[in-house]
């Protein structure tokens, strides 16, 4: 083996995956970037409005939902998921996202697979109203099995010097608003796989729904001047997540009342996983949580309509988080 | 299996490798770093000098080398060449890298092995100047093997508008200016992992040796208005990268023999690749070439003199590239 080629690497393939995706990579392109699809790299001019911006950079993966992606051989959906789990990360200080790049990792190139991917990257970046400004798709022959796929991605946001959402604003008597998740977005699939080893084929559909992506809503709940600080419900779920957005001397009381978990938990549930665990891997349908003045909850609520905010809470004195 | 932790992800090992890596990533941040370690997300302000900043990203990742790194267990380069692939892509269009994010992903957490990779990362990042803003570490368990590794990385780069490196200022009797790369840095492992598999444990210390970071010095030669344009040479080795910096209508003449390929390359064409693949999969010793004014060749290779420049070639009328 003396070429490239023979050595497992598709050049051609290459070429031809990059002309494939070229229309959609530059259809979630705005009137703001800059530099041919192709070069060694885009960029993008930096929105009308800010005084001092603040750039902020946030990177995730998809992981092991992509095993639930082959097995299903369904791609439709991962864009979102990897897209969600970074825009919605700057969403959660306030930050307009405004460049993405993605990390494709494959052992073999697949012509209609990989274009399934980027495809459902930009039409994700289209909700996000983001530019895709680039990505690297990587062959790793021998080290990946050839069907193999792994899925990252990168993204740029913007906020103004001082306008950045975080603990430090929020105060006692803040409402605790949730946004809602009807799935389990991008995280605890290594317990997912586990719980469900033997009838995974049965729950794929339910399993691979795609991630709601909630920068949008939220940048328009931000823009109501009323909303201190935010939670992205990822790994850790509520529990790990909320304290994040909280003072170390302020805590939270919330009322697991307050909304009812989509099925696909009581599903998990039913699979013998205990309530804590549960609060601490899963979104349990909050995905995201902002929190919220009181005097501006029914703007935040109104911006937030399509996601069907409700309020879950409260902020207490004293640094504890009482879940109910 | 019931919880997260017997599903195969170790919540305790990943707070653990937070803690361990917090010193090592915060040692990269400069005074316009913005955001504590730990938070959603990390941010950045825009350096002082730019009136009208374009902002680019770039994603890549280090490929199969990693697989020679496992094999070697030595980690303290890779860093090296995340960053080194990112920023000098960013460099051969003359922007300056202000932000990086990582993301490693495993299929069982290693501590000592995580903290290596991190801290060169970080490490490398301090050579580029470029704050190491965030980054995600992924356990992949029962998608990956435990001891498996991927890495990748995204930099945020800055220029000002206008001042873009690119073919568009390319003047037929441009002097090409070659950079010396002392090895293969991060592409065409596939290849050599395929035609040293018998050796491949007697070659991996000279294999693994780290890209060099270009970025720095090609700043610095951009700083001299000489500079028309560059090329990062990775995967499709001089004859894929440089015509990427030459307008269509124009070409260049290399002459090969300015300049003696490393050892490491000769090892290469020993083992059956002929000169033709070589030239399109490896760098053959020059890692990066800039497109220079010849008005103003000498304050460029003084610029770059730690690089050892040399003039490789020059640009030509019509659209061939000449390599004698």
């Amino acid at each position: 083996m003396t070429s490239y080629r023979q050595a497992g690497v598709d050049l051609l393939g290459a070429e031809r995956h990059v002309a494939n995706i070229s229309s959609v990579v530059t259809a979630t392109w705005a009137a703001n970037v800059i530099g041919g699809f192709g070069g060694f790299a885009a960029g993008v001019e930096i929105p009308n409005g800010y005084q001092r911006p603040v750039l902020m950079m946030s990177v995730d993966g998809v992981g092991t939902k992509l095993e639930l992606a082959r097995l299903a051989g369904r791609w439709d959906g991962v864009g979102f998921d990897v897209v969600a789990m970074c825009v919605d990360d700057l969403a959660a200080v306030g930050a307009q996202p405004i460049g993405f790049v993605d990390y494709l990792a494959v052992g073999a190139l697949n012509e209609q697979r990989d274009l399934a991917i980027v495809a459902s990257i930009a039409a994700a970046c289209r909700v996000a109203g983001c530019p895709l400004l680039g990505g690297e798709t990587a062959e790793h022959p021998g080290v990946m099995e050839p069907d193999a796929v792994d899925l990252a991605g990168a993204v740029l946001g913007i906020v103004e010097h001082g306008e950045e959402l975080g603990p430090s604003r929020v105060a006692v008597g803040d409402r605790l608003v949730g946004l809602e998740s009807p799935n389990l977005r991008s995280n605890g699939f290594s317990l997912i796989r586990s719980l469900f080893a033997d009838t995974l084929n049965e729950h794929l559909t339910e399993f691979l729904e795609p991630s709601v992506i909630y920068s949008p809503a939220v940048q328009k709940a931000v823009a109501t001047g009323a909303v201190h600080s935010a939670a992205h419900i990822t790994g850790g779920g509520i529990v790990g997540n909320i304290p994040r957005s909280l003072p170390r001397h302020l805590g939270a009381s919330i009322d697991t009342r307050a909304w009812k978990p989509p099925p696909v938990f009581e599903a998990v549930v039913a699979r013998g996983v205990n309530r804590d665990e549960m609060l601490r891997t899963f979104n349990m349908g909050i995905g995201f949580c902002l929190t919220v003045d009181p005097a501006g909850l029914d703007a935040v609520l109104a911006a937030t309509a399509e996601h069907d905010p409700t309020v879950i809470g409260v902020v207490t004195a004293g640094g504890s988080l009482d879940i109910r």
